[in-house]
């Protein structure tokens, strides 16, 4: 219970940018708040970033300055390293791991690094008895990391499945409402500031699938395997898409989706149509939301900001606070020793899929197409030609359940029919 | 860390209805599953209920048998009680109480019971150094006790509302969808078994209200009051109103609204207009759905079944999983002395409301229905007179932000206008 530790809990705090600098503003402002829902104080000792001098709208003076996170994550008045630098390598994993080894807890919002090394530095904390959290890496705000670790442990997970790039759904919103390209909506994502240095984070679905990686390791008890994702990124959905898939009842979504199934682990991060009026097909902008189907309870619904000051700097508390109050968890719900390796399956579940194809316009042309999927087991419940003023002929079908392997086959037969045009898009539809 | 603590968490459980079935099964058939989880092995010592000879489709043949749930509470081979019977008073309270005294931490599904004796269990359980957890006793499966605990306590909660009682939810579904009056919907509902012996606790609005205490109790700090939560069941809203309100791109729910301001705590459970496109307006059915809104993380939305077998056990699991990982919680998210008392504010934050009225069909009598609501300081954003065939004329009226007082001091105005014809429907619109 709370009041039995009075001694302060110091934080050393790494990386002072806006989520940073809004987790030195909670500690100072709500200060009484925090103590009473803990009973410790909450105290800063320390911090470090880059630039000493940046104005950062907060006053830094009552705290050590340490140039180099490494040697803050190690001071002795210090016991929570909150590391918020970014990165999957370099100063972030330096200086958590020597606050690790230091027997140092360490909170950090790092999704890239934890993707990377999560399995090593679970290791790592448990064997210096320190708790390793990361509830900001995921989905900003929405606490899911704590729903899936701790409030559904007693389930085992059937299907976690996430729409977790704020930018990717602004993107995507904006082309289906305002009818932009998606070159025009990502130059817009860009102006408004809210894609990464490295776009690709964003649009290539890496981010995401980062976010995706850690959720299934808590999920399934299985290692983290970044790798193993199947990335598809949103650069190739186009308004035609967009168009035909709300005019079927769909909705795009750059959908993080993750199952065990006795075949392995299936992690992807690609766009998917959901169903326009299911829980994921109506968020729209920047929001994030996190699906989490359980044996037991069913199926969770978790939405909220995904990035931001407010909500990330919440998360970061959230996990702060837990620490105050003596909760003491491993990093991905079980012993580091027990997680799983277990081998990648790729989208091995088998699931309808929305293709659309430009078909030249010659007699047979469609048959060709037809027999080319049944060829491949692959069978047809929906088809639609259009009227058209050039060459070829846009055709949308839409599959019934099909694995990948077989669906690909039917691509690639396809393509040497000599009656399409380009190569045709196929997107998954996720039932939801 | 798990695994420190090798010796197994002995359970003994009071109540063997569908959830204490269903957490027994979980525990006997997850038994590898938890312990990963948690480092340790939950074990039941214990069971007790009211007939021993029931067949729970279950084999409770390896348990200790207690006709007294108090002796249950009390041995020496448990760890965790878990109250699953229910009721305010009683047996449940007795044995609660009992637990509490002797160590022991308690894991209860009983909101009937922290509604009205929420602190004084919080501060024996504290006294006592045991642990109180009320998971399931909130929305089902939703982990909205640990979210609002736990994951969020670095805000200041600034609103919390939820629709929390499927039964209400379903009917009103219901209504909407298949044109169902109301006394159609609810006695198919009851067909369904969907309502508690007593109705009233469902479409009163009581089984719900207990629940937005409980919520508002840990959002702002304050002692659960449940006795000042302002209650309006469902009874009233006819298939008129949903009509109208789907009309104007609203639907009606049972809507529990909390919020503290410096008037004092707003507590209320009342069908409520919101938004049809909003998350809380797009939830059909027996789900559930919490909304809270911090200072820090915005608003975070989360849906799921709020009853039945699996998704309440799932709840109770997590609390009990939580005690075997070693995390000490105080009940409400902090000391039990320190939560405020604080007076009960009666919808003192201005609204907009929708009306419906009967207007005789006279001359002059929708001026003075306008005047009353200008003497009132009630102004009208929205108005309709409808087409009829008989005497009385419908009139919709939405109206600007008012204060209750205001309104009512309107709504007894029009009633001595001799214009009206009984009394008009009043229905506050919730802006999400």
């Amino acid at each position: 219970m709370p009041n039995q530790n009075p001694s302060p809990l110091r934080l050393g705090i790494a990386g002072l940018g806006t989520v940073g600098a809004g987790v030195v503003k909670i500690v100072r402002q709500k200060a009484a708040l925090l103590t009473e829902r803990t009973g410790r104080s909450i105290e800063i000792s320390a911090v470090s970033a880059r630039s000493r001098d940046k104005d950062r709208g907060v006053n830094l003076d009552a705290y050590a300055w340490e140039d180099d996170p490494v040697a803050l994550a190690k001071r002795d008045d210090v016991d929570i390293f909150v590391e918020l630098m970014g990165g999957s390598d370099g100063p972030a994993k330096a200086a958590t791991e020597a606050a690790l080894r230091a027997g140092k807890d360490v909170v950090t919002a790092n999704k890239a690094l934890l993707a990377h090394h999560g399995q090593a530095l679970a290791e790592l904390a448990e064997a210096n008895g320190a708790v390793l959290r990361f509830e900001a890496a995921v989905a900003g705000g929405i606490p899911v990391i704590k729903a899936l670790t701790e409030g559904l442990a007693g389930n085992e997970i059937d299907r976690v499945m996430g729409v977790m790039n704020g930018t990717c759904n602004y993107i995507l919103t904006r082309m289906e409402d305002a009818g932009l390209s998606y070159d025009e909506a990502f130059a817009e994502a860009d102006g408004l500031g809210y894609l990464e240095a490295d776009p690709n984070l964003d649009v290539g679905g890496i981010d995401a699938g980062h976010k995706l990686s850690l959720l299934a390791s808590i999920a399934y008890g299985t290692q983290v395997n970044f790798d193993a994702v199947e990335l598809e990124g949103i650069g190739r959905v186009s308004i035609e898409d967009i168009r035909q898939a709300a005019d079927m009842g769909f909705r795009i979504k750059l959908l993080g989706v993750s199952r065990l199934t006795g075949r392995g682990l299936e992690q992807s991060m690609a766009p998917c149509l959901v169903p326009a009026t299911s829980p994921l097909g109506q968020l729209v902008g920047g929001t994030n939301m996190v699906v989490i189907e359980g044996d037991q309870v069913g199926q969770i619904v978790l939405r909220g900001a995904g990035a931001g000051e407010g909500p990330t700097a919440s998360a970061v508390l959230g996990d702060i606070l837990d620490i105050a109050r003596g909760t003491r968890l491993t990093t991905f719900g079980q012993p580091a020793g027990t997680l799983k390796s277990v081998p990648a399956a790729k989208a091995t579940t088998p699931a309808p899929y929305y293709l659309r194809l430009a078909l030249f316009d010659k007699p047979g042309a469609l048959a060709k197409v037809a027999s080319v999927l049944g060829e491949a087991g692959v069978s047809i419940n929906r088809m639609r030609q259009y009227d058209h003023s050039d060459d070829t002929a846009p055709v949308l079908i839409v599959t019934h359940k099909t694995t990948r392997a077989a669906l690909e086959q039917a691509l690639v037969g396809m393509t040497q029919t000599g009656v399409v045009d380009g190569d045709p898009v196929a997107l998954r539809i996720e039932q939801v």
